[in-house]
């Protein structure tokens, strides 16, 4: 199949979609993007890899960050990890209060804002510098020591994120934070605030596409490796998760800043960036591109 | 792989947890089962298959009929189906009327009661019998005409079933059911009394295994069999999709009777039956059964 | 005081507001009433009456009979009553079914479409022909037996009703209805379709002012007519009885026909009639007028 | 009628009650208490008084505080004052987040947690030492200088109050605060932590029960005045107000420290204080005495 030219083809058939879409505007910082960048990165296990557009400019990874943070914590705890956040799709709004005051604050999953929390929180129990130690576990796996927080980003969320605020001192009365709220949610922002590129993010996610195998920081059993995509897929897109796994049929993660990565086990991951977003969340341009992609290729899971 | 051997080790690895869970006790017509029983059924497209216990003995299959039902209306409305119900994961119980309120009648995805009565609802608008044209599909994806009701147990939900009377009469006051209350709940009670053998689950459920490709009555496009079992993954399970997918690794649909259908795609079905049921509603050795299936095997789809 | 000049003055102050709002539409009978009539009737213990406007024109009373209804089971069970119903306003809209799948089938207060079910279930246990018995309480409450049910609007409800027959389902499903749900329902729908005027309905809530003391078929304790009072002040106006409370500061009852009761203990009753509703279903003038009434009386019970 | 023989036959008559509850346990200072204390006084606006029991010592009025400080701010800001925070009850427990969610951040009413701390921002945004100006209001309407904060109290609800801080941030979130979440946080722990005896509680609602009327640092009209006792009426008592109004038929004021007031207009005032709470988070003894007094008294405003 020549995937340079699905790709092409993918480029084009998406451009009458160009104009829709917001680009995030909760913290200025966002906003700062060109709305019209467009990047794509199709990365194989073989080493063959396809990209076109802004596939090299870093962008803000945001919430696709949380795959990194909870396969550290997954790595150390083992099936443990279940008993402080669940498996579930939540059924609502990603920053939503309520399903967390009915459910005695275990977060249905660790990809909702609530879960991410629990997971950096439990970085917090086990190391004295978790960001600078999840930092290290993604330029790794992304093989690339350029990788950054952006520091700014960082501070306007800590500055502006009174939801996720409200969230982590709401587990803390729940007893579901070990940690300070300050503490946790330092993690939290700066974890969001990474930034990557496709083609970095492609790289990284060959881990996931291998089932966790292969040398790593922090190793997944294949088990743990197939749980881990099965959680994506399920839960990996806010409230949108079964219209993507509808549509496009991979695990994946997506994030404000517009990126979106998913993998096909075993044989490729693939990154696509575009800021515009739908009322959901998730970059309009990147749903579908990545529809295109399952569609031309003829390989979704499904 | 010597699939048998496989089945047989299963049978004795569940046998510690065969005292757990409790029949579905809403209707008596379910109680009368022998909480005992297990079969399994394993089908591959090249016409392999493998049983074991009581694979041959019919059972009640209950929310599996779901699926048919919605394939027949995929199939005569396409995408148009959509706009009266979605395809997100609900998070919530299965017979919640809550999410139906807020979300003003337009029920999460078609597994869910209220998104089934909405399906019955159009096969009602189509067809003069819709049960029987129901029966028909059935029987002749099972290839056996012997498949039948139960019309002690639909007369039996007809009768007791007061929060899916709830939920049409709810749903017909936000205009999303067309017919009268009473005539789609027939439909659904008759649906749901359906009874069939693991094996003729798995025979009817390769249908799903090919994309619903190949002779049917109700035939899909590749991409619809595709979207049906990405639903099938997301949705099926009432409020455990997430977890069956964690552990299993396969699109599927269970049901209160005991009986759970899955599918590896391109390859097998497979339908397990025990009647005992966790809190969610979900057969317990049956979840068991797949996990260790797919963890024997290797197939899940992640 | 000149209390026929306070509503002369009344009359002409809510004039600018007499186009504000929408008459009922949910079941076409509502919708034939002349939507600019007003009248207010004010009778006092001591036998003064004081009448204004369309105070003899009957109108469907609506949910004002669930004040009637709750006086029958409640000196025929006493505090008994309150293991079936609450007392406590509901925070959500009148209709709503979420607070009743939470609180397991106990509806908040009597006054919830909900609670007035059980109401109704309990009238149904206790005598043949339920609806007969109540308007033969009413018309002895009012001295007038010419009142009657509007048979036309009680079959209407009954065939367009939903989301009182989903209800009514829904307690059933919680085993807080003994009688069918389509018995209960009947006498619901006709109980809501009684038809009175100001003048009969101010009549009638003397009893009430009279802390429910006096010849009566259905008597009250001296306390028991305190604590519907307050009932009526905490719950008697769906979502609104806080902003009724806090504006007019009487106990009361609204319906969706556009009547108001309130009360004065020991002093007055007033109903009021306008059909224009504000969105949370309450009579535009109707509150008005009585907001003006107790500024320019002085009498609030605050 | 002999006022102090009644709160004697009422001191008999709830003793068997007296180890029913549990005092507040959410902070280590509440703990503190002895919770077998009980006092009551009976303040009319002749200037009688009758007190017994513990009535002159002083205990940490937490809640109740929520009346002196909407009565602040409804002085200043008037009418304008409810676009912030509405007025109708909850119909959920006292300090849930969910309703602020459905609704956007407006809080149903300023008794609820949520709308004591807007309340509080508005204090914030008037004065440059708010809990200063605060505790001269109360000690005015006490008409005692001795009363104070409790430090240790405020500074470990400060420290414990993860809920609390959760809900401010919750409200900067939606807009609805105007100073920094820990500024505010600070003015609504300092005003909790007030301590005051019955005695002193029941002199400075005389206030309420002369309408906000004659001197006072913040003045209410006549009109005012009767809309804040309404506001207590349907609004002061958690999640049992409705159970309040029914049982005592006055407007009052609860708080987790075990103390409630509540007034006759025109008449009286009453203070009661016993440690133990009931499941809602009101003292049982308080409201079995309060509950006795306006049986025996006759004087409830229904």
């Amino acid at each position: 199949m020549d995937y340079l030219q699905i790709l092409r083809e993918i480029e084009q058939e998406i451009s009458p979609l160009k104009n829709e879409g917001e680009v995030a505007s909760y913290i200025p910082q966002l906003q700062k993007v060109n709305p019209d960048h467009f990047g794509i990165c199709l990365q194989f296990l073989n080493n063959d890899c396809f990209g076109l557009g802004h596939c090299d400019k870093a962008f803000s990874i945001q919430s696709i960050s949380k795959v990194f943070s909870v396969t550290m914590v997954y790595s150390m705890l083992g099936e443990m990890l279940w008993q402080r956040v669940g498996v579930e799709p939540s059924g609502t709004a990603f920053n939503s209060l309520v399903q967390l005051e009915y459910e005695k604050g275990i977060p249905r999953n660790p990809f909702m804002n609530a879960g991410a929390l629990v997971v950096c929180d439990i970085l917090c129990e086990h190391f004295d510098q978790p960001k600078d130690e999840l930092l290290k576990f993604v330029r790794h796996l992304a093989g690339d020591q350029s990788i950054d927080f952006n520091i700014e980003v960082a501070l306007s969320e800590r500055d502006a994120g009174y939801k996720n605020i409200a969230m982590a001192n709401f587990l803390k009365a729940y007893g579901n934070l070990h940690n300070k709220p300050s503490k946790v949610l330092e993690t939290y922002f700066f974890m969001c605030s990474i930034e990557m590129s496709c083609r970095q993010l492609a790289q990284s996610f060959l881990f996931y596409a291998q089932h966790g195998q292969g040398k790593s920081l922090y190793p997944l059993t294949e088990s743990q490796g197939k749980r881990l995509n099965a959680l994506m897929q399920t839960c990996g897109f806010y409230d949108e998760a079964g219209e993507f796994s509808f549509k496009v049929g991979l695990p994946g993660k997506s994030g404000v800043g517009g990126g979106i990565v998913a993998i096909y086990p075993k044989k490729y991951s693939v990154a696509v960036w575009s800021p515009r977003l739908n009322k959901k969340g998730n970059s309009v341009l990147g749903l579908k591109a990545l529809e295109l992609l399952t569609s031309k290729s003829g390989l979704s899971i499904f």
